[in-house]
C-alpha cells in the first residue's frame, strides 16, 4: 500500500492562499489529528467532495484557519483517499503545516508523485500524465491546445489502435511458429503488408509533427544577429516588454516562466540572444562571428538587424561571411533606425545584398515604428498551422525517440515481408515496434523510465 | 449590491495547481456558463461547500479540467456567494480562465477586495482584516503568533471594551449638557478619573508594545559594520544561506519575501548592509563613516566586525569616531579570522577598546567557527519575550498612530478632570479618544481609510 504523501501544490512564495495536498489511505485520519472545527466536526465524518472550515492546531498552537476538502478513493486525482488544505498563503504557514504533517508521519512528496500515483491507479496513460506537466508549463495558446489534446487522450488513442492491430497479426505469425514443419500462413501476408504501410504512414506523420510540436512547446527559435550598435537589445526588450505587460495585467510578473520567449498572437517565439558582432579596425572579429554562426544554426528564423547609418561597404563585408550560413533559414532583414534617414537613402539601402532571399523591413526599434509589421512577418515566417481540437502533435522528445525506433522496426517488418523473411524474424520486429509504441502510452514501462519522467514534474503535482 | 469579482488567489507564477476565486451574488451562475461536468451536473444544483469536477469550456475550447468549490452566502470568507476554481497551475491557463470570467462580466478584484467585503459583511473588524495581511506576510514564529492573535480578535476585544466604558461616561457627561442651568453631575467624576487612568495605562501599554511589535513584524534591525575586508559579506551570506536552505527544504526559494532578513529560532533579524569603511592612507574615508553612522542610527543591535589581523592602532583610530555613536545600542564585537591567529595574540586583542560596553566573540566566518554562539548572542541581545497566545501586541503603524492620538486625548480628559474643566470640553476629548479607538477596530471608518488599508493587500485576498 502507498504511504501518505504531502506537498504544497500552489506556486512557491507568498499569496492570498496556498493549497497543501495529501494523498494515500489514512490522509483524512492524519489531517483530523491537526484539524479543529468550531462545531467539533471531524473530517472522518465528512462526505466525499465536501469542504470544512476549521483550524490547524499543532503543539497547542493555532497555525492557521483553513478550509479542508475531503476526497475519497477512487474519486480523486490520484485515485487514492486525498485531502486538500487551503491555508493563508504565508510561506511560514505553508512550512508549518507541512512540518506538522511530517511530524504525524506523512512523507514529503517527490516531484510528480501525485501524478505518478494517478498513472499507477489507471487514471490515465503515460502520455496523458506527461501532458499534465506540459499543460502546466504551457505559455501559449498553441502549446496549451496541444497539451490539452494529449491530456484528453488523443495521442494514446491513436497509438493504442495501431498497437492493437499489430497484436492481432503478431499472434497469428507466432501461431505459425508452433507449426514449423508445415508451411502454413495464418497471417495474411498481403493484409499484414498493407497494415505495415498504414502504420508507417501514421507513425511517420506523428514523428514529423515533432518539429512543429517542439516549436510550439519550446517556442520557435529566432536568432537576432547584427552589429553591437544595431539595436538588437532595444528590439528584444520591446518585444519582451509588450508580452510582460499583457501578462502582468492579470497577475504579477512571470519572468521565470517566459524568459526570453515572446508570445505573439498565441505563438511562442524563443529569441536566441547573440553577442553583437564587433568590427575591429576593418576585419570582423572572428570570435563574434563564430558564436553567431552557432546561434544561427539553432534558429529557424533569423532577424538580421542592420543599422541604416552604417556604410554599405561595411554591411557587405559582414555579409560575405554570414550569408552562406543562412541557406535554409527564414531571413528577415531589419533596417533599423529608419527614423534617422531620409527616404532616398533608405530606398538605396533596401536593395543591398540582392543575392539574399529575405523579407526586408524598415523599422525604428527606439520609436517603435513598424514593430507591428515585424510581428506579422514573424507569424508568417513561423507558419504554425491552426491546431484543431483533435490534431495529434508530438511535443515530447521521449515520444519522438520511441516513434523513430517504432518506425525503424515497422520498416524492417515491411522489408522482411517484401523479401519473404521467416516468421520468427517478422514476429521479433513486430514485437519491437509494439514495445516502442507501448512505451509511449505506458503499457510498457520500467521504474527507471517512470522515475525519469516524473522527476521532471514540479513538487505538489 | 456588490458586483462579482474574481482574482487568482494563489501566489503568482507556475505551480501544480492555482486557485481562482469569485465573490458576489451570481458567482455560481456565471461560473456555470463556463463549467461542463462529465455527468452534466451544474453548480447551481450543488450543495454549499461541495466540490465538483469538470471542464472550463470557453469559445468552444476546453481551457482546463478543474475542481470547482461552491460557497453560499453567508457561509463563505466574504460572507457572499462565492466560487473557487482549482485549475492546473499554468500561467496561461490562469490567465485564460480569468479572461473568460471577465468576458462574462465579472470584474477583476482590487487588492484586498475580498477581505474588504468580508469586513463590510461583519465577518471581522478592521484590525482583524489587517491581521490577515500580516498573517500572509509573516515569516517567523513570533510575527505569525502576533498576527494570529490579532486575527482571532484579541486586539479588538481590548479596545472595544475600553471604548464601551468611555461611551457610558460620555453619555452621562453629555446628559449634563442638557441641563446647563443646573449644576448636576450625572457622571461620577471620581469614577471617570479612575477610568481615564486605567485607559491611559492600557493604551500606553499597547502603544509601547509597538516597538516590540514592529521588531517582530519587520525584524530586529542589526547593522553589521567594519572595514571592507573584515568579512561582513561572508558572515551575512552564512546567516542568510542557512535560513534559505531551511526554507527551500520545503518549497523553492523565497528570496522575495525574506530578503536580508534572517530567522533565528523564530525571531527575525533584519540585517542592514553597510558599505565597508575604507582606510585611505591613514585617515578614515569620511563618506564611509557618515553612511555607517546613519545605518547605526537605524539599528538596535550593532555587529562590529574586526579583522584580527588588523593592527591595534588602526582599530583604535577607527574606534575614536565610531564608539560615541554606539551609546544606546547593543554592541557585539566580533573578532573575525580567529583561525588565522595564535591564541596569545587573540587574548591580547580581546581587551582593546576597554571603554566600550560590548560582548566580545572570536569567530571565523569563513570556517564557520562560533557562528552558532553568535546566533545565541543575537537572540539574547534581541530580548524578544516569549509571546503567549493571548498577548496583545501592536505591529501596525496605523494602529500605533491612532493609539498615540487616543492617548493624547485621554490625557486631556484626565487633566481636564484635575482642573475641573467644563463638561462640554471633557465630552469633546472623550469623543476624540473614542474616535481614534474606533478607527482601529473599524467602528469608525471612511472610504479613504479603507481604500488605503486594503490597497496594501495582495490581489486575490
Amino acid at each position: 500500500m502507498n504511504d501518505i504523501i504531502c506537498a504544497v501544490s500552489t506556486p512557491p512564495g507568498m499569496g492570498a492562499i496556498a493549497v497543501i495536498r495529501l494523498s494515500g489511505e489514512g490522509s483524512i485520519a492524519v489531517t483530523d489529528t491537526l484539524f479543529v472545527s468550531p462545531s467539533g466536526k471531524k473530517l472522518a465524518g465528512a462526505k466525499a467532495n465536501t469542504v470544512l472550515f476549521g483550524q490547524i492546531v499543532f503543539n497547542n498552537e493555532v497555525t492557521d484557519e483553513v478550509l479542508v476538502t475531503v476526497f475519497r478513493a477512487p474519486h480523486s486525482f490520484t485515485g487514492e483517499e486525498s485531502v486538500e488544505i487551503s491555508c493563508h498563503g504565508s510561506v511560514y504557514i505553508q512550512q508549518k503545516i507541512v512540518e506538522a504533517l511530517i511530524a504525524r508521519g506523512v512523507r514529503l512528496a517527490q516531484p510528480g508523485e501525485f501524478t505518478r500515483r494517478a498513472f499507477g491507479n489507471g487514471k490515465f496513460d503515460l502520455s496523458q500524465a506527461e501532458a499534465v506537466a506540459d499543460l502546466i508549463a504551457s505559455a501559449s495558446q498553441a502549446s496549451h491546445r496541444v497539451a490539452m489534446n494529449q491530456m484528453r487522450g488523443g495521442f494514446a488513442g491513436k497509438l493504442t489502435e495501431l498497437r492493437d492491430k499489430l497484436l492481432q497479426f503478431v499472434s497469428l505469425v507466432e501461431l505459425e511458429l508452433d507449426f514449423p514443419e508445415e508451411d502454413v500462413e495464418f497471417a495474411n501476408r498481403q493484409k499484414l503488408y498493407e497494415l505495415t504501410e498504414e502504420i508507417e504512414r501514421e507513425i511517420d506523420k506523428l514523428a514529423r509533427s515533432f518539429q512543429l510540436g517542439n516549436a510550439i512547446k519550446n517556442g520557435i527559435p529566432v536568432a537576432i544577429i547584427g552589429e553591437t550598435n544595431a539595436g538588437k537589445s532595444t528590439l528584444l526588450n520591446l518585444l519582451l516588454n509588450e508580452e510582460k505587460a499583457i501578462v502582468s495585467d492579470i497577475h504579477g510578473t512571470t519572468r521565470d516562466v517566459i524568459e526570453d520567449t515572446v508570445n505573439i498572437s498565441g505563438v511562442s517565439f524563443r529569441f536566441i540572444d547573440t553577442a553583437g558582432i564587433r568590427h575591429t579596425t576593418d576585419t570582423i572579429e572572428t570570435m563574434g562571428i563564430e558564436r553567431t554562426f552557432q546561434k544561427i544554426g539553432q534558429a529557424s528564423i533569423v532577424l538580421w538587424m542592420i543599422d541604416l547609418t552604417t556604410p554599405v561597404e561595411k554591411i557587405e563585408s559582414l555579409a560575405e561571411s554570414i550569408v552562406p550560413k543562412l541557406a535554409d533559414k527564414h531571413v528577415l532583414l531589419l533596417f533599423n533606425k529608419a527614423d534617422l534617414l531620409p527616404d532616398a537613402e533608405r530606398v538605396e539601402k533596401e536593395h543591398i545584398l540582392p543575392e539574399l532571399k529575405a523579407e526586408r523591413l524598415f523599422i525604428s526599434a527606439k520609436k517603435q515604428q513598424n514593430t507591428d509589421v515585424l510581428q506579422q512577418l514573424l507569424l508568417k515566417a513561423a507558419a504554425i498551422p491552426q491546431i484543431g481540437e483533435h490534431d495529434v502533435i508530438v511535443t515530447n522528445l521521449r515520444h519522438y525517440e520511441a516513434l523513430v525506433k517504432a518506425l525503424e522496426a515497422v520498416r524492417r517488418v515491411k522489408e522482411g515481408l517484401e523479401i519473404g523473411i521467416s516468421s520468427d524474424f517478422i514476429s521479433q520486429d513486430i514485437r519491437e515496434c509494439m514495445f516502442y509504441l507501448g512505451e509511449i502510452t505506458g503499457q510498457i514501462s520500467t521504474d527507471e523510465i517512470l522515475g525519469n519522467i516524473f522527476s521532471k514534474f514540479c513538487i505538489g503535482k
